[in-house]
């Protein structure tokens, strides 16, 4: 199983832990605009990274990011298989669309 | 292969097209703090779905947010792949010390 | 009267406009959501301008900053005095509290 | 003198204080990364205190926004004077369009 698949249903289980033991459960016990807030900070960093960082750094901060997507998506029960084949319908509108592009020429 | 790590291969491969064929040409022709600023956006419209958006809505700009973040590490050099060993690396460390934390009680 | 609170009521004006007039009447009538999320990105632009921008352009990013910050607050009818007012009570609070720190010595 | 006005001369003088007595000197030793990652913080919790938080939160969000948005235009030398001209330069040009706007009608 690949990391972001494991690491959701590892989120989805530590949800239902003591806030004392486990972060996301403490996340969570604060509510869905706090787990919100955590995304937009890190996404902040991320960009901060990006601009002034190095790859090290940004990795780090992208690491950050993916992981607090999955505990907001988790908190409103949205899964990431449907995210992803969300990406796969427009990889393909897209595959088509660049096709249709060059086509013209 | 995976959706994201396909997707990190097709982004790659974009960056050289004509940004009159690609998007994600045209975001790199525009530089860095443009595809920087673009994850930003896609952040704050996550966060606002997340808070008043439904399910449908959240699933598609979290897709917005994974497909900006690739291009972001993209234009970075930055591969998806050190990000998710970042993640697989703290999950390791998260672990154990969850089950130090369980075995003090 | 100085430009904020000029602008201020500017907005509260304006917003009562017909949408085809006024851009504040347009994103009023799109929703706090999509005034929020305005809010969002020009805080990114600003994040990145001052990274990576000139004066002039951190200049004019923060005052599309402050405009839409305005239109958010009047949006939920929350007046810029009151905001202004939280900054001079912190102001104070900060300022003994600076006195004391430098008294310590 | 204004709250802000007076603020952002309070942040001047302060940032050439020592880190251990003063917010803002602790902040400017951060460097301009830490500073911009601060604007983006506030930004998104005054985005979620729009959505999801009472006319007072969202005051004080909006006070700690503005607040992080003159430490970051003094830590880049520009003047909130300037941001104001600019709104007040955009303010008439928006004035004579929406006159014209009207005219036509």
């Amino acid at each position: 199983m690949d990391t972001l698949t494991r690491l959701e249903a590892t989120i989805a289980e530590r949800r239902a832990a003591s806030p004392d033991e486990s972060y996301v459960a403490r996340l969570n016990a604060k509510g869905l605009p706090k787990i919100a807030q955590k995304l937009g900070e890190e996404a902040t960093e991320t960009v901060i990274a990006a601009l002034s960082g190095t790859s090290q750094e940004l990795a780090g901060e992208a690491a950050d990011l993916l992981f607090h997507l999955l505990v907001l998506l988790d908190a409103r029960h949205v899964q990431l298989a449907d995210v992803l084949a969300e990406l796969d319908r427009r990889e393909g509108t897209s595959g088509l669309a660049e096709k249709a592009a060059r086509t013209q020429d």
